[in-house]
């Protein structure tokens, strides 16, 4: 498969935004209507929970798909639904590339390296069983976590680069308690820019032909200055900013994730346009056209980022 | 349910040794007529793949249910089997709680605090669907990341301490490159230190009847004196400790993890105790009986670091 950051920038030229949909399903505030369906099919069971949010993560990437290069797919809301959950979360995640999306699984995984391995062939590679190689997620990229250090990331990036998938590692999360950890300094810098610059070690020689490293980075926009640093650390480095929207960071607090070709990230936005059935400003809508009012989030995100990014190019002002 | 240190107590007193079983069911280690019987039964599938590790780890819980106090169930090798891997894992948390094992999901989550709700509720709380309130994986307790503060481990501290569960915050892990990140410095103190400050104030307030929080840390052995002082940090956390066996720990270097009362640690060994049938130590049993290999290794384990235990309580020296 061609490289990643190519597929995914030549997704973000197609599509002219790069705004990435989060599908976070949760259960409690999803549409009455597909909640009902569910739970009439299949009772109270984990199964209905899962058969709701797939149907409704469905809906969600069916109405983004033309609109968007990528989809994150939360893999907790899964989880939460027990078996049938994975089971969906699997489907969603096809069902993203079939539409010509880039699935990331946000799975936030790591652990020693001989189990680093397994998750990063769950997640991006493939698993013999006897003489048959099957691929058990099949996501284009997962988000990985560093407090392991290189044992605990470099499997994934191993099988990104085998397989033509990507990783976005977590640098500075877009929580209020991110600080705890990600601020320790280091000889004045603190733990957040050293692991961008690992970030950076391990995927300088993986870039593809537009130049960008197939070992992204995670970095919240919920703290601009700190987002215009980490920018900085590791220069070719996709970025996956997470913060936009029902977080609080603006589409001009975002413009900093970006280099000066006007590329190097995608913004997330999960909330926001996931409920935006909910929100008085797309109350016309209501609840049974979710879907609607689904694409029209995502529509005023798109414009609303790709300005962002375009300002960095010199040629326009972020809105 | 009774407080999760409280119970794990118990159960260290009741089989007279700290050891934790590692279920790291890998498919290719398995024994021969195990994953055959998967592969014949279910074809070249994840299914097959998911039904032989599920197998592998039920005879594995059967063989130590009696000679430990807990098993500490890897998810990634369920994971990687896909959908019906996950299915396989809850049932063998299942079965190793059937057969009174305090059960560890191993799993290294964590998110942003709404996300981590959700895998808070997953691995130890519940999801109300309808008027039902359904367990999807329903451990005892659950490894948790801390890269992301508070945030991140809150809802997992919460829920363990409302079901009687608990939480093993990551301080230091056991695997070579573990120091790029938990070796950092801040005023002096590593990263690790400073999480392991961060799980103490979480959860000093949670203790149970024996003094122990259900806010415990995973503090590898492979680094003894690192080990110590870590210790001293969270003097009432009860540590989960990898490292011994296969990845080159003593029972020696896994002594310091306990306090005077002999307790405050479970030491975990995998590979060593599981894969037992292929060491020329327990060539006796061959791959057939690989169970009685798994049970002589544990006793073997089990008494090493029961020593180990006794050791700092002034009794005896460490074998």
């Amino acid at each position: 498969m061609e490289h990643f950051a190519d597929r995914l920038i030549a997704r973000i030229e197609g599509t002219g935004t790069p705004l990435c949909v989060g599908i976070d399903p949760r259960l409690d505030r999803l549409p009455e209507a597909v909640r009902e369906k569910a739970l009439k099919k299949h009772g109270e069971t984990l199964k209905a929970a899962a058969a709701a949010i797939e149907a409704f993560s469905f809906a969600a990437i069916d109405a983004v798909a033309e609109l968007v290069p990528a989809v994150k797919v939360q893999s907790a809301f899964f989880e939460l639904c027990g078996p049938p959950g994975a089971a969906a979360f699997a489907r969603v995640v096809a069902r993203a590339r079939k539409k010509n999306l880039i699935a990331i699984s946000d799975a936030k995984r790591s652990d020693i390296g001989s189990t680093a391995e397994a998750y990063a062939d769950a997640h991006l590679g493939e698993l013999r069983v006897g003489g048959a190689r099957l691929e058990p997620l099949a996501a284009d990229a997962v988000t990985v976590s560093p407090y392991l250090g290189a044992d605990g990331v470099r499997p994934f990036i191993d099988r990104a680069a085998e397989h033509g998938r990507g990783v976005f590692v977590l640098v500075q999360t877009s929580n209020p308690s991110a600080g705890e950890v990600q601020d320790l300094h280091d000889g004045g810098r603190t733990v957040a820019l050293h692991v961008a610059d690992l970030v950076w070690q391990w995927g300088k020689d993986l870039a593809g032909r537009r130049g960008y490293s197939l070992a992204g980075a995670v970095v919240g926009a919920t703290r601009p200055e700190s987002l215009r640093k980490l920018r900085g650390e590791c220069p070719r480095a996709m970025l996956l900013v997470p913060g936009y929207g029902a977080q609080g960071a603006t589409a001009a607090d975002c413009a900093a994730a970006f280099n000066e070709d006007g590329l190097g990230a995608i913004v997330n936005a999960s909330r926001s346009i996931l409920y935006a059935f909910g929100e008085e400003k797309y109350a016309e809508f209501g609840e049974r056209r979710f879907q609607d009012a689904i694409r029209a989030a995502a529509q005023e995100a798109a414009r609303e980022l790709a300005a962002a990014a375009r300002s960095r190019t010199g040629e326009a002002q972020p809105e």
